[in-house]
């Protein structure tokens, strides 16, 4: 333990993401070398700042310089990567100190999460940083990436792999526990309107924890945090932090059960925790708990893409008639309700063209013109029975793809979101989400569940404004 | 209400798939008229029977020979497709009558669904078709699908949409009332292991109703039978022809809540059922009752490409560690256990390679050969100690793949199934799927969901037999 978050060290945390210069330790052209991999990404990337590679031989790997020890490094080291066995680890943290380096990323394994002789190890590294006044990320863990510096320091990556990441840099930012976690994230991201911002993997979090990286995503350019967490540290801590962050944190949770406990543990070291607790925790501190990985980057779109839910009342419209039936049933059972539409409301739908029902849920009929959309689009956003809408608009022609990019303007006119559904196979909703850059969602139940967040979040954004109000 | 189900309608009930001769009354050569996108679409698929296009004119449509009246037709006509305004149907069903027609299908819309004027025209027709023993579906639905037979008269369809289902037949059949979610469940099998066999929709099902339709499932050539309910007609009868179902249902019904409810309605003329009395009655007749659209896809191929599920112990694996603690928490939460494995099998599969972890779940570590995996596979499909599988492959090389379809193989000659999930981006996912025809699910939940119904049938299926013995 190394002591409460500082605002010095809020600032130098920035450059764990955006270091000023670099060393991988460990990195050498021996075959399989993971150190290698980091400096193949951080070249690939043209990251900007020098990259130095550490090994016994003092090569140079990927056309990174290449020294003995960080000792004979001629220029400062901003951070060191540790790529290493395990054992190594507590001599090269105290030259990293000697060197006068204060950010270390620890990927190495073999630490608590080995049992005894791990623990006994991570004793030893907390006693070396503690002296030097090192603060570092990890063991066991990849480390960062941030798509806008283009720093890249996780293990394993192809180069090119993830470059339309890095080529169109977002505002959600992640915390995990898990590297297979952080790819599959990053892959789904592919083919979504929002995008990455930074990814921290913390590993076993024996000194920076899931509490200092939301305090630090509070203060930069982060829109939406998810996090995949196996454990939590120190729950006060991470209560007390998530109750003074103001943007949305979506978290995904292992060890709901005694046997997912026991699995993560022998994961990244965690401690299990009281599930129920912790779920507590979530509702007092603002916390969105999600159901799901695909959550994590299916959900931000709905803050970044959309205006937030003020209220309950949806209004429901679509093409296809059982979905009317179907939405309504998931609203009501996500604890939001159909909005009621005054006589007047339906008659001016009514108005509008060929409707099948014009009450909510809306039968759009099959055959609709641009100009109907937009009409309807126009009477349940600008009424005030109305708080958000979810649109199911069957995509059979092209006009409805123009509408729905129509209804994304209007959204942030009106100040109400919608979120949006197309029945059609997963397959062609990922297609058109990522030609047009639509935020649609890739079932009813992720849609409602969209709106649910929303609403939720809002409801906690009140909360948090009062008690800061307070103080 | 037109009498029980007999023995004698079972059998007439397979001409409505494949019937010897078909009318299409309705069909003309006007602009955007549904009942020529029938015709179109009959002959498209080289339908084998006549087909008879009747109109005011009496002109061929589509390349079926026209008439004036169903009384015109010189030749026998086996099924009658009325596509007409509601006002007109009541007569058409006379002259069928007359014309020796026992079985139509009425997919004219503007019936009960639309009020009191509807319900008055209902009783006129069910008076007629009483008159001459005439069953039918609808009215306000699309008719059949059948691939085996290749015969399709839903409207709307576009000649070609649906060819490559119609060349892989396969055999889970389908009840709706909904062609939106017909063609969802048709658009999504596309990139499926397992392919649709049947799929009728009822519409208002005044006459044939979904426990008709599951009775006739019940006997023909399909393995999975899957149901979008917006009501359900004669809740004692779908009971007791449940009951007798030793096939898989899987049943989606809207109107859980109050809201659903009236929204189908709307939709489909039917009546608010208890949900709670439904749900009670899913479990007493062993019916699935499914959580999403997707399952109604989703799930089916755990039954047609697995062994099912004889008890609660699932092994997992996985090359991404914390898929094991993510398993492990949803295995459990559905009812499942994690299998323990003895310290002799946990020493067999240590034998096997280089594993992180060979207590359940089982961390294979990332580089893994071909032999581990089979060597893997054998010990734990062949254990006493283990029920089923959960594998949780990335699949980073091509020898994954090959290692997927080897377990395929392996499950049906040790009569164990596995729920296996990719966790890649669900676009990689469908494409892996469809390419190499291996049963992956989307997501660790819908794979534990497969799991957890493949278990839920085994055991109604039990109880079905022991009551079947019992009779």
């Amino acid at each position: 333990m190394l002591g409460d978050i500082s605002e010095g060290v809020i600032i130098s945390m920035e450059r764990f993401f955006n270091p000023q210069s670099v060393a991988v330790i460990g990195a050498s052209n021996s075959p399989f070398n993971l150190g290698a991999s980091i400096c193949a990404i951080i070249k690939h990337l043209d990251f900007k700042a020098g990259v130095y590679a550490i090994n016994r031989k003092g090569e140079a790997v990927q056309g990174c310089p290449g020294y003995r020890s960080i000792l004979d490094v001629p220029e400062t080291v901003d951070l060191a990567v540790i790529i290493t066995p395990a054992g190594a680890v507590p001599q090269i943290i105290r030259e990293c100190g000697e060197k006068g380096i204060r950010r270390i990323i620890i990927e190495s394994a073999g630490f608590s999460e080995e049992g005894e002789s791990g623990r006994i190890l991570q004793e030893e590294v907390n006693g070396i940083v503690r002296q030097y006044g090192i603060r570092y990320l990890g063991p066991n863990c990849l480390g960062v990436m941030d798509m806008h510096s283009r720093f890249c320091c996780f293990f394993g990556i192809i180069p090119g792999m993830y470059d339309a990441a890095f080529d169109r840099p977002g505002t959600v930012s992640y915390v995990i526990q898990s590297g297979g976690i952080g790819a599959l994230i990053m892959d789904s991201f592919r083919s979504d309107v929002v995008a990455v911002n930074k990814m921290v993997s913390i590993g076993n979090k024996e000194d920076i924890d899931e509490s200092d990286m939301l305090d630090f995503f509070c203060n930069d350019n982060t829109e939406v945090i998810g996090m995949y967490l196996e454990s939590v540290k120190d729950g006060r801590k991470f209560l007390e932090t998530a109750k003074r962050v103001t943007k949305p944190i979506l978290v995904y949770k292992v060890g709901r059960t005694g046997e997912g406990a026991k699995a993560a543990m022998s994961h990244t070291a965690g401690m299990a925790n009281n599930d129920l607790i912790f779920d507590h925790a979530c509702r007092q501190a603002g916390i969105i708990r999600v159901n799901s990985i695909a959550e994590l980057h299916s959900l931000p779109k709905i803050f970044t893409a959309m205006p937030i839910l003020k209220g309950r009342r949806i209004a429901v419209f679509t093409n296809s008639g059982a979905f009317g039936g179907i939405a309504a049933d998931l609203l009501v059972e996500a604890g939001l309700e159909m909005a009621r539409l005054s006589a007047e409301t339906q008659e001016r739908l009514r108005k509008t063209g060929k409707l099948y029902n014009a009450a909510n849920p809306i039968d759009l009929g099959p055959a609709i013109s641009m100009q109907t959309f937009l009409d309807v689009f126009e009477i349940l956003l600008s009424s005030g029975e109305v708080d958000g809408l979810m649109p199911v608009p069957n995509v059979w022609q092209h006009v409805v793809i123009e509408a729905i990019m129509e209804l994304v303007k209007m959204c942030h006119h009106f100040g109400k979101p919608a979120a949006i559904y197309i029945p059609n196979a997963v397959e062609r909703i990922v297609e058109i989400r990522k030609e047009y850059m639509i935020p649609v969602f890739e079932s009813p139940e992720e849609a409602v569940r969209a709106l649910q967040v929303s609403y939720a979040h809002y409801r906690y954004s009140l909360k948090k404004q009062k008690r800061l109000q307070r103080v």
